[in-house]
Formats: structure tokens, sequence, C-alpha cells
């Protein structure tokens, strides 16, 4: 996943942040995900300086940028988004879904750059500060504990930026067994159980159709059927030579 | 978004997790996105302790189990999915992107319990801790820093469980002003030009034309479209009372 040209229109905007920890998370989680342009707003001093010893997290840190105001901090930007937890505040602006806004940004950021802000850790984006914003967006949470972490809120909605809604499940790695491959474990397996003497074996098909529908449903890989093959008939060797010794 | 019967059937396991301010993260995001069973695996003993000062997570915290090795942690698990950074290993699983590997999860939370594990800070989860997975799960990150934060990557893992891959944006709020209403603002501002001596303006129906294009542009709420009406309403008195005062 190479830093494109259309994800290098984003600015990550911290507004207000107070905690070091946080800072370096949100700088790591850009690094992570491909976006490289950190911006600050007014943030407490130690806290920036402090933020520069997070994990992997350097470059970003290095190139990030410090504004006094949202105005300054978001003036390059044609599409300006507020995240918030939403709360009890009445928002006077229109609100969407990460998972619904994050297409709409992604559009966006092919033509230009988009700002997203993320208030302080304790108050969220001040009211002034969304009246810089065209929309805003929220993380889907439980109604009960709304407010996240600053560095998780960050990451959370950089991965829905970057995720492929296209990605569908791999099917599991390597080949499933050819149905000879299992019925050779179906055979080798009851030549093991009556040599052990294995008390419900019979001789009925319904035993065998009961073993072979067992087995089928293990969806063997090729090569654990040869594996779990090579199982089996060490113990057909081991029971047979002591069948031999007692006999 | 209440507890889910389905989501209760998901345990989080941190394996070897040794920072108490990473313990305390996954368990924010676990309340955040209503995830429940938090299990700790033969974790530093002060990171235990420690992390029980964390954010909002005091529920999750209060309930979470500690064990002393993965097969006791996942034993009443019927799907065992283990998340890895990748890196350098050759893995013996089979390998989901979290995107592709979430609705697989999902269909087995409405039949049975799942646990999803997360190795240390520092060396994530081991071969041994991986035998006892069916498969593996990666956050797609660039390929140049795959190594996310500890509760980063949990957050980002449980909101991608509990995404709705059916939201949709949602229209902006209120609705859009008549084209009566945009036309007495096209009139209005033509007459504050006029009364200003604009000096571009010109009687022709190419320049009303142009101003009638730029404002609908603008795409006005009716709301937006008062307001506006009024602001022009007012240079328009301002405008001709000066005019008076000067003739």
């Amino acid at each position: 996943m190479p830093v494109s040209a259309e994800f290098d229109h984003l600015r990550v905007v911290l507004v207000d942040a107070r905690n070091p920890l946080n800072i370096g998370a949100a700088a790591r989680a850009m690094s992570n995900f491909g976006f490289q342009h950190l911006r600050v707003v007014n943030p407490y001093d130690v806290a920036f300086q402090g933020a520069r010893s997070a994990v992997g997290a350097a470059a970003v840190l290095a190139s990030a940028e410090k504004y006094g105001t949202v105005a300054e901090a978001v003036a390059d930007c044609s599409l300006v988004v507020g995240t918030t937890a939403i709360g009890h505040r009445d928002l006077q602006h229109s609100l969407q879904r990460l998972d619904a806004g994050a297409p709409v940004i992604r559009a966006h950021l092919a033509s230009g750059p988009c700002a997203l802000l993320f208030g302080s850790e304790k108050f969220g984006l001040s009211n002034k500060d969304m009246s810089h914003c065209h929309w805003l967006m929220h993380i889907p949470t439980r109604e009960e504990h709304v407010s996240m972490n600053l560095g998780q809120a960050v990451a959370v909605c950089l991965y829905e930026l970057r995720r492929d809604p296209a990605a569908r499940a791999k099917p599991v790695k390597g080949s499933p067994a050819s149905s000879a491959d299992v019925e050779r474990i179906n055979e080798t397996l009851l030549v093991v159980l009556r040599a052990s003497g294995y008390p419900k074996l019979n001789t009925s098909d319904s035993f065998e159709g009961a073993v072979r529908r067992m087995v089928r449903r293990f969806r063997l890989q090729q090569g654990d059927a040869e594996f779990l093959l090579g199982m089996l008939r060490q113990m057909v060797w081991k029971v047979k030579k002591s069948e031999k010794a007692e006999g």
C-alpha cells in the first residue's frame, strides 16, 4: 500500500490536543495507513514535544505543522470534515456515520485537499471549530459510551479511508484433497479400528458411511490428507506388529 | 447500538500484553463498540493492575478473566482467529485482510463463541499461539510500517466487526431552497450591484445568467436562502439610503 497522490491530499488536524501519547498515536496510525500531513492547532507545547518519541511515527511528526487557529490550518482545503462523538450537543451540521462519510471524503481526495479535524481529548471540537467544517462525521459506537480515545479514533477513521469495499475472503491455503486420497484415509482408518478391536465397529455399510461422512466434514487439504494417512499407516504397522508378537 | 447476543459471543484475548495503557485502551475500545468479554493470557501483572484506571473501561476490566495459557483462554470457542502484522515470518495459516475476514467472524458469532487473539506489543503472537488459530487476520497497512499500536489495532478490528456494510451517506440537513427563493436572491443581488456601481455589471442577459448560475451552484438550503436574502435586502436599504443622502 504505497502512499498515493490521492491520499497525499488528506490533512489530519488535531485541535487542542493535550496528551503527547495521543499525538504520537495519531502520527503512528497515519504512518501505518499511509497519510503524511499532520497539523496541530494550539497544542499544549509539552505534548507536541513529547509526542516525538512515538514508535514508527518519526517521519510524520518531523513534518508536522503547527497552527494558531483552525482557519489557518484548513486554509488550503476545499473540504473540511469535523469528527464528533455527538453526545448531547445540538449539532448545526449535517452528520454522517464514518462508514457512510468516508466514501465522500475519498471521492473528494481525488480532486483536492481535505482536512479531517479531531478535537481535544476532553471536550472534542468546539462549536467555533465546527463552524469551519462542511459537515461532521461520527464513529458508530455504543450510545452509553460514545467517547473514544483520540489515538484510537484517528486510527479507526484512517483505516476506514483506506478500506477496500471490494475485499472478499480468500479461499484457505492449499488445494483440497482429492476424493481418492480421502477414501484411502477412510480405508486405513477402518483397518486400524478393526485391528485395535474398536467395539462399535461392524462391517455394515452404515458404519463405513458414518466414518466417510465424518472424514468429509474435515474438508481436508491435500497436504493434511498425506500427513494424516502417514499417521494412520504407522498405526496399522504398529498394531499388526503387536498382533504378530501376541499371536 | 445495544450489546447484542451475537456480539456477546466475541472474546477479545490479549496474549502477553506488557503495557497497562494498551490493556486499558483495548478495554475502552471494547466498551465503545459493545463487546464485553476480555481475556488476558499471561499478562505482566503490573500492566493488568495498571490498566484498571482506563477511561470508561471499568465494566470490561472488572469482568476481565486471566488465563495461564492460550489453550485455556480459547477452550470454549469454536472459532479462533489470530491477528498478525505479517512482517517477514512465513505463515503456516491462511491469512485474511480484516475487511474480508470480519464478515466470516460475524457469521460465526451468530451461532457460537469466537476468540480474537492479539499478541504482545513487541513480538505479536508466537508460532505456538498461532497453532491454536483456525486462521489469521491482518489490518491492511502500508508495507513499510505494518506494526500497529495494540490499542489501536483492537479498536480498528472491533470497529470493522460492528461496521454496517449497508451504510450510505445521508442527504444534508434541511430542505433545498425553492427556485422562487433563489430567484429573489438573484434579483436582490443585481439591485445591490447596480446601486453599488459594480463595474462589470451590464444589463445583458449573459451577466444575469452568470449570476444565476453562480447562485445555483451554492445549492442553497431553504433557511440559508432566507438568511442571505435578509442580508442582501439590508444592503439594498443602506445603499439606497446613502444614494438619497448624496442625491
